[in-house]
């Protein structure tokens, strides 16, 4: 993984020439290109840990597996969210963990929170290292020094039960490694995030992960059957059962703990068989307003795809300029048929399954999408989304060099108030944009599906304001946010709390709730070295 | 709602003479009807609240909203699970309620809650009552009165939110209310448990309830999205999601909290269309292996019935003897067809929904089961199990009317696991029911299923040890539990914990698990008032 970007060191320019045009026409770019410092350059301080320190994690994990080069320390000081890229292409992070360890079992897990525990180290849990929010931002806290705990070494056990459909693997075990095992056996995961090349799938439970298709397959929290934790004050172990009445779910407290309770070692997976055949159309409505309620119908009627996008008529704009060129004259043509709409609006369906079984209810939602005034654009749209549903963060990468703001936001809330908070949050983060003297494209898409609500996912982009990126954004954050929690969303969908969102969880869950969340920490992690400044608020 | 027994106090004999003759032949009866004893007759120690603390609770309440008359205070002293049942007609419970609450609003219930723990009253909430588990057993713990809060006022508001599919109500509505205002709406709640004539939806929430259409509409913790409730320490308001990354699941530490941490005040519950048609199905397997795997297959496949439940072989004979003539008649030309199989197992398959959709679903269901070795009994054994649904608790009482102990339990586990932990129960019970030298009936059946596992639901039957009942059940319940959680069972999978259980959750959750609980009951309700004795043993 760049530890300035997204992804392999070596993987080309994503963004396309005319987009570019595009962009300096709409919102604006740097005159010249802003390529991020070399690595050498990174502004490190000298590792916190002493020796005696240094010397009882080496014990514990053996030599090799604590490490503190500058480019371990460096790749582990921050995800991916927008003022984690800003701080590590100037070079400039605003913290950096002194060691990363590599613990290769659970009882090293433990030893390590023990050692951290009574040398008063912050401890960050660290799996693919992509959270957008600053979830593994490397925060010391009132600690010593901060040590990032790489799970990658945590991959055994992997073992299948197939007539349960579930799968054992170590939380450190990679969601693409996974789906490929899975694959080999005839099953499948169904989690793809757009993430899915590098996260974990720990990371994925720490932060009620959501992927692409999850409103077929279902979030990652309806995955997780047992869950395998080590806290500071001891392990907590909870077998795979099908369901429980014994109490208030301990299962749900570690799923979205993000680090904070506890590390998750080991997990169960509900699994399903690998799908034999998969089918991508693309649509079009003649606004965001019936294209949702077309999706709604679909879900409460059980015939919901298991991919179900829907961009609104900003965010199909842009798709639309991105888009291959076959992709677009077909569009085009969508476009003109429905001229009469004034503008539109492009989805994608997909379905996975048993061939027949993709071949029916494809024709049964391709009906209710045509009743409801959806417009069906065959595969190809389809076909191009699929290529691309991984690569978007590595536009954010070059649109950063160009001086251009990409961020990316998310919410849920019941259908009854889901067009009037797209209105609402949508409004907020253009009328911030202008505020900071940037006007900016704001687009949005809904890409997962509940009986009683659905998702937004808005994507904004302006000139970076030079030397004032940061408090730029904070201000369009800031709005975004306000905007949401006033307007009946949640503050986050599936990107987690982190540490951009923690001065805000308080406002959903209230004062008692925030409570609660307190007390479950210092009885699971009495000292405070768990990933201290995320989830919660000090 | 009998305070010795279920239902309503005119509702006839349920027990046919011909299976009372069985049951003195197969595991004998007591030589004379017992009786319970009157009201009049029921120990009660004088209400331990003194003038002052009766007072205040009566300032906040208004004087007719605070009870303590015979009937109010016997009615609320237990729950309907075998020991309270021995006890309450035996006239000696264990415990009342030194006098019986009715809060008619969520500021009354705050006030209440401040003057309780300020005076060192243990609260009881109480919604149906309908607890198998001791769960509103009116303990005091260590303080110096207990009182009931009956949620029976708590009904107000009913709202329906038609596109997102979510009805809100008070937490006292009583789910065959709720119902009925649904279906004149054109929804169903969809939540049938055998108490269903009697429970609350907060009781539902409180302790995770199935019901038999549970397998298609989802348990209780899958239709509440939003909670309102109200701890001693404060409220905690959870506005309904449809689904969030925001930290750990609050709403799952509130379901199954079982009155121990807050008091649930009003949920924002799931709704579906209701169903303009309903078919139900008997089967017969050859036997209960067979059964169940063909059930794993069905729901494996997304073609499980809503009501999907398979008894074993010795639920079937006991079901064949209680089953009207006409339905004895066919499903003995069952056996006969079916003699090769050396017995056998009933099954009852109910969908629900559209008329064309049943219909195909059904198709597909029974198609399925037939390849798998079932053979279809056509509707009147279906009709049969719908007549009677709610009716076994009835059974109960006259079972112990004549002397005989009849007891429910039940667990979930993973599908690989499932036939084995039947035989290791089923074993365990009868084994211990030897022991006691009252050899009995064990019988069990899969009620619900779900992707990764089902439920095992045991009935058993013998005769009373005269005075030495309690000790008796406490034997044969602990062997259960025993093998249920050496066995890999959850402890309840729809009962609940109450205080029957308490002693056991430790053994499921682990000592972290446990503490982690307690430090969150610690935080709620600092001063412990909240039905003590539950959920957490001390």
């Amino acid at each position: 993984m760049r530890w300035w970007g997204w992804g392999e060191a070596d993987h080309p320019p994503a963004l396309p020439a005319h987009a570019l045009g595009y962009l300096r026409e709409r919102v604006g770019i740097a005159p010249r290109p802003r390529a991020p410092v070399a690595l050498e350059q990174v502004r490190l301080p000298p590792s916190a840990l002493d020796h005696s320190a240094l010397t009882r994690l080496r014990e514990i994990l053996g030599p090799a597996h604590v490490r503190d080069s500058r480019a371990e320390r460096v790749l582990h000081a921050a995800g991916k969210g927008y003022p984690d890229l800003l701080a590590m292409r100037a070079g400039a992070p605003p913290s950096a963990p002194d060691a990363v360890l590599y613990p290769g079992s659970r009882a090293q897990v433990g030893a390590v929170l023990d050692a951290c525990s009574q040398l008063s180290i912050a401890l960050v849990a660290f799996g693919g290292g992509t959270s957008v929010v600053g979830g593994v931002s490397s925060l010391r806290g009132a600690h010593r020094a901060a040590v990032a705990l790489d799970t990658s070494r945590l991959v055994a056990p992997v073992g299948l039960d197939e007539a349960s459909r579930t799968v054992t693997a170590g939380a450190g075990t990679g969601v693409r490694e996974l789906e490929h095992w899975l694959a080999a056996r005839g099953f499948t995961l169904g989690h793809f995030p757009q993430s899915y090349e590098h996260v974990t799938i720990g990371g994925c439970a720490a932060t009620r992960s959501a992927g692409q298709a999850s409103t077929g397959y279902g979030r990652f929290e309806a995955l997780v059957r047992g869950v395998r934790a080590s806290a500071p004050a001891g392990p907590i172990d909870l077998a795979a059962m099908p369901a429980s009445a014994a109490g208030p779910s301990l299962r749900e407290l570690l799923i979205g703990s993000e680090g904070a309770f506890a590390t998750l070692d080991e997990l169960d997976l509900r699994v399903r068989p690998a799908p034999e055949a998969s089918r991508y159309d693309g649509l079009f409505f003649g606004d965001f307003a019936s294209g949702a309620a077309a999706l709604r119908e679909l879900v409460q009627s059980g015939l919901a795809p298991d991919v179900a996008r829907l961009s609104d008529e900003s965010e199909t704009e842009v798709s639309l300029l991105l888009s291959p060129p076959g992709v677009r004259k077909r569009i085009a043509n969508g476009y003109l048929r429905l001229r009469g709409y004034g503008g539109g609006c492009l989805a994608i369906f997909g379905f996975e399954g048993q061939q027949r079984e993709v071949e029916y209810r494809r024709a049964l939602a391709l009906g209710l999408a045509r009743e409801r005034g959806g417009l069906a654009l065959g595969a190809s749209p389809g076909r191009a989304w699929q290529r691309s549903r991984f690569a978007a963060p590595y536009l954010r990468d070059d649109l950063l060099s160009q001086g251009v703001m990409v961020e990316t936001l998310e919410t849920a809330t019941p259908w009854s108030n889901l067009i009037e908070l797209h209105r609402r949050v949508g409004g907020a983060i253009a009328q911030s944009l202008r505020a900071c003297g940037t006007p900016g494209i704001v687009m949005c898409h809904v890409s997962h599906l509940y009986e009683t609500g659905a998702s937004l996912y808005f994507t904004f982009f302006a000139r970076q304001r030079e030397g004032e990126e940061l408090a730029q954004w904070q201000a369009v954050k800031a709005a975004a946010s306000e905007a949401i929690l006033t307007g009946g969303g949640t503050i986050t969908h599936h990107h987690a709390i982190g540490r951009d969102h923690a001065g805000w969880l308080e406002r959903e869950i209230g004062r008692e709730g925030a409570s609660a969340l307190r007390a479950l920490k210092r009885e699971l992690d009495p000292v405070g070295i768990m990933n201290p400044g995320k989830l919660l608020s000090e």
